[in-house]
């Protein structure tokens, strides 16, 4: 048996899950970030000790426990690097937990952590080798090779929304300019749409938001692009474009088997889909060779925990 | 024992290489390229033969063979996709050579085979994950991790001169703009230097060309930099700040513990090693974070035959 711990910016979620990935049991909190760190990780220990101690966790005791965290952590010492969400900064997430639970803990990032999940036991299911790409209001990723995930050396690989793409004159979060977020992200695609709209006054998006920009959600563009608004399929269109840049930029490292898009803009289903393949058809640098299918996330709210369970599982085997 | 072949536009390298990866004995011929596949696979086949029975090789016969050659295979069915210098397409390599051999025959990218015998051998020896950039004409690349090589599901893999890292108005060969290739080859540096030479009449550029704009090459343009001139520094540091730019995308990646600088243009040595670690510190996405190490390849000229032993080595074990 295995723990997962999916810690958001709104709730702690945490999952008592068997080794073939079921969801047995699950508990969650509020984070309630603003009391801090002792008393965020105190929680995580509260509900990870009930769940160890339940009578399906008798017959076949919990081995590790596997947390996925919005930001990154050191994959040797197991501090976090950096949460900004939860205005961490440098706090030793796996020492405490460690000493809590008296089991080995393992933390790598959220997004790729669902990733995870959606390899053992989503669409990429049978991949030896995928890409899971988060579109929400950042780009969030994460690599996938042989049943491992791939944080990297330092704790900041399978961060594709950090890929530069193009020239941009958007700043992301990190500082620089160019990066995939600021292209392919929900946040992106909004503010395209803010900063061009009165060019396109025969926009139904217009209609939508009734004179306030504020108004201009992603499922507002892409169900305007949808019902075949011009302006609202620039900007998907767009979207789409600098995406599948992303993606081939993943192709030209790993040429992994498959590409999985997952998050919020990921709603947009089949549609976003074929647009997206449209432009990777574009973007390959050797026309005739096939590149990784592009497929939707399966998964839905486990997914985080079910991920969290299966690093715990990949690396205590790694061991 | 196993046998690597260095398959170039101009010469065939093939030589007989033991299990701790020491050169035993090597044989070439000019590739005569213009014979055709037919020709140039059996003369690969004549030098294996010869040396599968020399002397070395009776006390410790031949596994298999790994060939490096410049393009991309298939890596299910062995058949050579592209080799644009040798004017191959979809020629069957792998099945030719192992019915020529009667051996198990491993295919990659020499650039690719370049990288993993600095892994074995050189200066990634002892690291876990490792790239490799050869800066030639082009920008070829080995992905190395866990000792095999990632040239990934359909052979377009550690093709990093194709990673797109910016606007660009010059075409890449591969049809698209923007490639990395196209900022940080020796043709993207003298392309650069050329077309913008006349604005900048006090560079001792001038001066060593005697006006003729053919003369400019990688070495004249890295050599003015080193001797102070500001028109060959500043496309000096336009070279470097692309390719750091390409770097740090494969950290967003994978996160290698190191880079490696090959090629041509590397002999550019420590001067351009110091500008291109500048350049990837300003594009660290996450700033306190260290990025994989920069380093100078370390092997000379036997490195593509040491790649291609150390490929069939890797993939004999894996089965």
């Amino acid at each position: 048996m295995f723990i997962g711990v999916d810690l958001g910016g709104t709730n702690i979620v945490v999952g008592l899950v068997n080794t073939e990935g079921e969801l047995m049991e699950s508990l969650s909190l509020p984070t309630g970030r603003e009391r801090g760190f002792e008393a965020v990780t105190q929680d995580i220990i509260k509900l990870a000790r009930q769940l160890m101690t339940s009578d399906v966790a008798k017959t076949d005791p919990v081995q590790g426990v596997g947390i996925g965290i919005p930001g990154i952590a050191d994959p040797e010492t197991g501090v976090v690097i950096s949460c900004v969400n939860l205005f961490w900064e440098n706090v030793p997430l796996r020492s405490v937990l460690e000493a809590g639970l008296s089991l080995p803990v393992f933390i790598d990032n959220d997004a790729t952590l669902a990733g995870l999940a959606e390899y053992e036991l989503g669409v990429m299911k049978g991949v030896k080798s995928g890409v899971f790409l988060t579109l929400g209001t950042g780009v969030g990723g994460g690599v996938i090779m042989d049943h491992q995930v791939i944080s990297g050396k330092h704790g900041i690989g399978s961060e594709v929304g950090h890929m530069v793409v193009g020239d941009s004159d958007v700043r992301c979060n990190c500082g620089r300019k160019g990066c995939l977020e600021t292209f392919a992200s929900s946040t992106a695609i909004i503010a395209y749409a803010k900063k061009h709209l009165s060019d396109h006054p025969e926009s139904i998006l217009h209609e939508k938001i009734e004179g306030n920009l504020d108004k201009i959600d992603g499922r507002l563009i892409f169900d305007a692009a949808k019902a075949g608004d011009d302006f609202a399929m620039q900007a998907v269109r767009r979207f789409a474009h600098y995406l599948a840049i992303g993606i081939i930029n993943i192709v030209a490292v790993i040429d992994p088997e498959m590409f999985v898009l997952g998050g919020g803009i990921a709603g947009a289903g089949e549609f976003l889909l074929e647009i997206v393949k449209e432009e990777m058809e574009k973007e390959k640098y050797f026309r005739s060779v096939p590149v990784g299918k592009l497929c939707l996330a399966k998964l839905k709210n486990d997914a985080g925990v079910l991920g969290g369970a299966f690093l715990a599982k990949s690396r205590l085997k790694e061991q």
